[in-house]
């Protein structure tokens, strides 16, 4: 079975390695794919970043910072220092050196040529991942925020405001001259199953679903759809969410993230949609939209608990009939 | 006093801190400037590296390593080591922590727009050097290598082959397209004197005056122009300044480096030229041929006998009328 999972970050990463982790306890023969976000990728001091793909390179590899949450393990920041003190990369952002190195690779196969999908692969083939990632878009389409102080690349307001600076609007800059990569297109069309991963709903979802021709592929596909609420209880899991949805005019929930994705049948994306157990009331009006809703617990705590919750959307796609 | 120094490297590291302890202890107001090769530079991992350039920043700055000759102090190599997993730094070449901070940023400012000019004026900002460093041209001159092997890049033959590999010529690559950097030509025509740094004179000083213009402007200038000798008694101070002399059928010795360089009075650049007391026999012939020759003490082992040196070739300069 091919199973291709949408998303990006590190809840996208941790979902990904629960299903890793279940496809290697079944023993079977089913393939990962990832479609990731590439709208939170920027340019900084002339390198090329890509948080979310990394979050899922790090992880995936098992070399990222579990007790940060967030880049390697054994990081340090020398030449951050450096950078800081040359003037070209600001104090509120965070480079460490081993992930530096992963940026300088990264922007001199750009630089020499290659393109967005060449440099997943070649940043993918250095350690056994047991997935293989995909941008979702080779185009370069930087989410940028709209606020009352001006327009803003997303980092800047992500990670200079922590999302405090009330967001007007979410745009990708070139985006309508974007196409899928190939790599995205073949994940989606050739599917057997389709995942959204618990990730920001505008942020990492968004601009993947932006990317023209993503969403044909998805109503075209004959794999079931199901998506994990990364909302709980009216609470954001992790990350900044809230602070993205209520621009969009989206409440924080997980029923109306659903309702923001809306059901394939009606256009919309999902065929089956998993909430957590403290928001089993928004099963039946989700139902009654289309969208098959089951509750089961969503926090991924452990090897466990994330496989599981895999098991759980698995479970749920093979349910939906198409 | 304006003192204009010619050259790159380490050599010409120690010659100019000479200088500039020179200067401090007159308490004059004279002032350096540098003009630097540039033909040494190349692109590595995406990035911009500038050898000479750094060599002087990091040694004016005090903030280069000593002990081993070469980078900066207390550097480590985390990224260095990443950079060699992803497979785009070549084993033979260190890249150090602290060192890939200013590549990174040289970089960055080049791919902003800036100029070789403006990217050395920031980095020339960060310390007070005592001296003002001017690349020898803005264009783009990366010296190659012609072997039995092929052409490879001056960085390659230099450090991967060690100079072993027997070399046919130097070129700079679209030189003839090359201008003097407008820091270069004011240093150079309003200098009032001119000192060519024991650097090496065919891959250091060599690609300076392969630059068109550069030559007419020494030619023009009414700066007396002097040059201290690299060769010692028949041996290089440091570097491999033979294999380069060999390749162009020089001599490795201080007489026929200033033959090479040859009598402003005949198209050449020297009007005076310092030798090592070891060398005092290549004073009469050199005389001869309108090149002003004295010899004195060469080697620099500390601040007392650079600077002394720096006195030296000042005053041999002071002595030649123009």
């Amino acid at each position: 079975m091919r199973i291709t999972v949408i998303g990006g970050g590190v809840g996208c990463a941790r979902f990904v390695l629960g299903l890793r982790e279940h496809v290697r306890r079944t023993g079977s023969d089913d393939t990962i794919d990832v479609v990731v976000n590439t709208g939170d990728d920027w340019w900084l001091s002339g390198l090329r970043i890509a948080p979310d793909h990394d979050s899922l390179l790090y992880a995936l590899a098992g070399v990222n910072d579990t007790e940060r949450g967030w880049g390697r393990a054994g990081e340090s920041e020398r030449v951050a220092a450096e950078l800081a003190a040359w003037g070209t990369v600001p104090d509120w952002f965070t480079l460490g050196d081993l992930d530096l190195g992963t940026h300088i690779a990264r922007t001199a196969w750009l630089r020499a040529g290659a393109s967005v999908s060449e440099v997943y692969a070649r940043l993918g083939s250095r350690w056994p991942l047991g997935a293989t990632l995909h941008p979702a878009t080779d185009a370069e389409i930087d989410t940028h925020v709209d606020t009352d102080d001006g327009s803003m690349h997303f980092q800047e307001w992500w990670v200079r405001h922590r999302s405090a600076l009330p967001a007007r609007g979410f745009t990708q800059r070139g985006i309508e001259l974007a196409a899928p990569s190939a790599g995205a297109r073949d994940a989606i069309a050739n599917a057997d199953v389709v995942l959204f991963a618990p990730s920001n709903p505008v942020v990492s979802i968004g601009p993947v679903l932006a990317v023209p021709g993503i969403r044909d592929l998805l109503s075209d596909s004959r794999a079931p759809i199901v998506g994990v609420s990364g909302i709980i209880d009216g609470s954001v899991v992790r990350g900044m969410a809230d602070a993205c949805l209520t621009a969009i005019g989206v409440e924080t929930s997980a029923r109306a993230v659903a309702e923001h994705y809306g059901a394939r049948a009606s256009g919309g994306i999902l065929d089956g949609w998993l909430v957590d157990e403290t928001d089993v009331a928004a099963a039946d009006p989700l139902r009654a939209l289309g969208i098959t809703t089951r509750a089961v617990p969503l926090w991924m705590r452990d090897a466990d608990s994330s496989a599981q919750l895999a098991r759980d959307a698995l479970a749920l796609a093979s349910g939906i009939a198409r």
